[in-house]
């Protein structure tokens, strides 16, 4: 059962293994309150994982450590419980579906565990590993439904208030519930004052739509950017304690996400995974009742994203801000054209990145054809006045 | 004059502006030595610069406050005056070259300062900043040639001593050297058996061709990823300190600086400018002596580096781990050809994100082309597996 002392106890075990992160004053992130970020993406594995995955294994009995543990997770758990089994000296197992990253099935090996591949999606991983613990006796390692690692988030709950004891406000993802409901259990024994709100994707909103209907539900899809939160369904223990502890449950968008993403890199020098942004998405897209004027914190719960990933949100964050802008223009396709479209663009300041012809659409003459042009820009302002120059040069723009 | 005790009144006095920032352990950095990186780039303003400028102006007379400060920079340097000037309540005139990005300047603005943008390039801001001191008696903010700017930089010297006590080595970026020349300084002074190593980007090496030569030099031309520290000519009393001071100065290369800007986003969640990640380079590609077994701190001074800059250094740096492909293939143009190309793609677990086709080069059947897809990959050995089962079925891989 969930305890204060639990947590206490698990703070002090946990110092061990893991770094209280900084609390990151972040004035630039929104106009409306003071927010704060407790930087859970630079915990080591990257996410807070590993506090509940340390503690839960630090409790097993001697017995249960010499057979060794098992777990289920393509992301941050599978590497939180294999950093936790090295420093215990004990035997993990992670399965894994066969679809998972290289980075992070690399990144799980490299913490010492043994990483058993399923084919399939994770439903077959799980079950794999379930089959596993049975035939030989591991513990399996519950990524969020269990009171020992719901005790071992809770710690970032008794840090939070430690370093900000004025919060008037937390912001914690959610995806099975373990890290809020480790978090609000502290907070509100502790200060009940201070409002904790949970954060949900909403193509992935499982304890927004249990709370709504009071009951457990399954999703029958999940579809979003952060797949640290894409949980079909609550824990049984997470849903109980978030309907009592958690003030309220918001969603955010994929775009909503990318925006804050980027915000936190450029504004913060932070890399966030999507799990990680949605509470500044919550806090840059107003999703928060009541902020004006308070201290918020956003818990960025975790870093482990895609490169790839990243590079495509820095794209869609630059257009979404003006700062790159394709532009298309019916030519004629007569020699000197690009040129002197390219001077326009530079004399305006823009920066052409690439160029690409178009002459097959059957609206046009045959010897006609569109060029679109990529330009870096400052802004939309500087889109606009590109625009302008090239029309007033007589250029066509679509 | 530069002593100890002014930069331990630099430390005194900074604590009402800056964050001291964490000393965070890096494990995947090297297998060779333990790496910590003291996180300039989390500080206030996204780099250090602020300390020198805020201890600077905080030591001005009440009739220098009174007519305010001037500097000239297009980067943190701008950003760490205008906040120190704000935080002083005292005015601040801040020269940019006309280029400058717009996104520093909307920062400098932010922080309160004015802004004078200045046709031209850095000579011809500097150049103004000058005639505007003199003629309205602000004073000048020296970014780095300044005893009291050096002992506000010098306390990042005092902090690494606090959080890593037993540090062998620390590696620094050199631009004009005030940095490098604060933190040295008291280090020697302190720990004289704690090794202090700077490193400058190969193409603005200054300091290193000074100090070869015995004397100030100033380089034709600089170039660099790493605009922070693209410096022509080391200051003259910055150069003397790192002579006295300074165990040595090494390069390092566009290439390297790239690869560990990604690395410090894929495995410690934090962005860095190019200034600030050189000395990960230097240790990542060893280029510092007599690491081995070691406990080196790497400063990573900023963090401001632009993000469509970013997005770049991303995509150069997957494809120099294997985890984009350009692969090029001569069809014959009849139909079919791009989705068997997809289909044996899909099948080895690549991902197309381009198509292109080509079919004017000269050495080709008029019916021929080349289709040019890009893919994202796993690693080199996934290419070749790609381009393997692409072969297999018969298609001409270039």
């Amino acid at each position: 059962m969930l305890t204060i002392d639990k947590i206490y106890d698990a703070s002090n075990v946990l110092k061990e293994v893991i770094r209280q992160t900084d609390m990151i004053y972040a004035p630039n992130l929104s106009d409306k309150c003071s927010v704060y970020l407790k930087t859970e993406n630079l915990q080591v594995t990257g996410s807070f994982k590993v506090r509940g995955a340390y503690y839960k294994i630090s409790g097993l009995s001697d017995e249960e450590k010499a057979h060794g543990v098992i777990a289920c997770s393509a992301g941050n758990h599978a590497q939180g419980v294999a950093l936790a089994a090295a420093h215990s000296g004990i035997k993990a197992v992670i399965c894994l579906p066969e679809g998972a990253p290289i980075s992070k099935v690399e990144a799980t090996k490299r913490y010492g565990a043994e990483v058993c591949m399923v084919k399939g999606v994770y439903d077959d991983a799980y079950n794999k590993a379930i089959s596993l613990r049975d035939e030989k006796n591991y513990t399996f390692i519950h990524p969020f439904d269990d009171p020992d690692v719901i005790a071992g988030q809770g710690t970032i709950g008794l840090e939070i208030l430690e370093q900000l004891p004025d919060a008037d406000v937390i912001a914690v993802p959610i995806g099975g519930g373990g890290l809020i409901s480790g978090v609000a259990y502290i907070v509100k024994h502790i200060r009940p004052n201070c409002r904790v709100y949970g954060v949900q994707s909403a193509g992935a909103a499982s304890m927004v739509n249990s709370i709504h209907d009071n009951k457990i539900e399954t999703l029958d899809d999940v579809n979003t950017i952060a797949d640290g939160i894409k949980v079909k369904t609550p824990g049984d223990l997470t849903f109980e304690m978030c309907k009592k502890y958690v003030d309220g449950v918001v969603t955010v968008t994929d775009d909503e996400v990318s925006a804050a993403i980027l915000t936190l890199m450029e504004q913060q020098k932070l890399v966030s995974e999507g799990a990680g942004a949605v509470p500044v998405a919550a806090v840059m897209f107003d999703k928060i009742p009541d902020i004006e004027g308070k201290k918020v914190c956003c818990l960025v719960s975790g870093g482990n994203i895609d490169v790839t990933i990243l590079s495509r949100v820095i794209e869609r964050g630059l257009k979404m801000s003006g700062r790159t802008a394709g532009i298309t223009i019916a030519l004629s396709d007569k020699p000197g054209q690009l040129a002197a479209v390219s001077a326009i663009v530079a004399n305006t300041g823009g920066n052409v990145v690439s160029v690409n012809y178009d002459s097959t659409d059957l609206d046009m003459n045959i010897t006609d054809c569109y060029l679109k042009i990529s330009v870096e820009t400052r802004d939309f302002a500087h889109i606009e006045q590109i625009k302008t120059a090239l029309k007033e040069a007589g250029f066509a723009v679509k």
